[in-house]
């Protein structure tokens, strides 16, 4: 199967934020998303875009993302967080989620970043699996915090 | 006892870089702070810098600091990602740790963000304690995937 990939463009947004949907979906969380295709268009374009999207395309369709940004760790310096990578499941065992998945670290060893981090559900022995065998590193013991938008109306409106 | 809160300057990183070996040490990890002050001057000063830094100075001295830099969720939208927050051993339990946390989610808050985010060690109870206080969410089914400098430059050349 043929595919090629690229950088996000505007028109290519609404397919990307229904893989967003999808990987939601896959992950126990069908009412996560709550951003829109202009959303991905406002931040994602233009100059100083807060993330760069790639694209895997197959017949004008998107049919996977992976989607980067920087950030700064305290210990290593610039390094790149991969945030999604997503291949539609019609289109997985092809090949795609690899080539995306080389795009990311390609794109990170040319801009010289000093880590590539991500997180990964501990249930999700397949992915998991995936990037043992690309040689990573696994930190099992830290825990994510969240303060949403409402606990953090709330918390500031106390303060 | 008086301290104040305002933006790092140039002179305040090596002060900052201080606080960050100190954490690392705490951490377990005192081996781990490969950056230098100049790094952090190079990314987190300027125009586009890569994170913001905020400290806590008493008697011209940098005591605390916060470190936040934006991400980009694809569920909830533009983020803020709390990467350090941090008080010397000697100035713990005056409120320093509180001010600056408030100063992070008051700036969170100013910025519209949809989210605050951070990690913490599973161990670190004081500091767990600290955040469920102020109405966080934890998550406690992912965990961190790193691929660093050398392990990239050897998956590349594979690729």
């Amino acid at each position: 199967m043929s595919f090629s990939i690229r950088k996000a463009t505007s028109s290519d947004m609404d397919g990307v934020l229904e893989l967003i949907k999808e990987l939601a979906l896959f992950e126990k969380e069908p009412d996560a998303v709550k951003i829109t295709a202009q959303t991905l268009r406002d931040y994602g374009l233009g100059e100083n875009p807060l993330f760069t999207c790639f694209v895997a395309i197959h017949q004008d369709k998107v049919v996977g993302i992976s989607l980067v940004y920087y950030r700064f760790s305290t210990w290593a310096g610039k390094s790149l967080h991969l945030e999604d990578l997503i291949v539609s499941k019609e289109y997985r065992g092809k090949g795609i989620g690899l080539a995306l998945y080389n795009q990311v670290m390609l794109y990170a060893y040319q801009n010289k970043v000093k880590r590539v981090e991500w997180v990964v559900l501990d249930w999700n022995k397949r992915a998991i699996d995936f990037y043992e065998k690309s040689g990573v590193t696994f930190l099992t013991d830290w825990h994510l915090v969240q303060m949403d938008e409402n606990q953090l109306a709330t918390y500031v409106k106390k303060c």
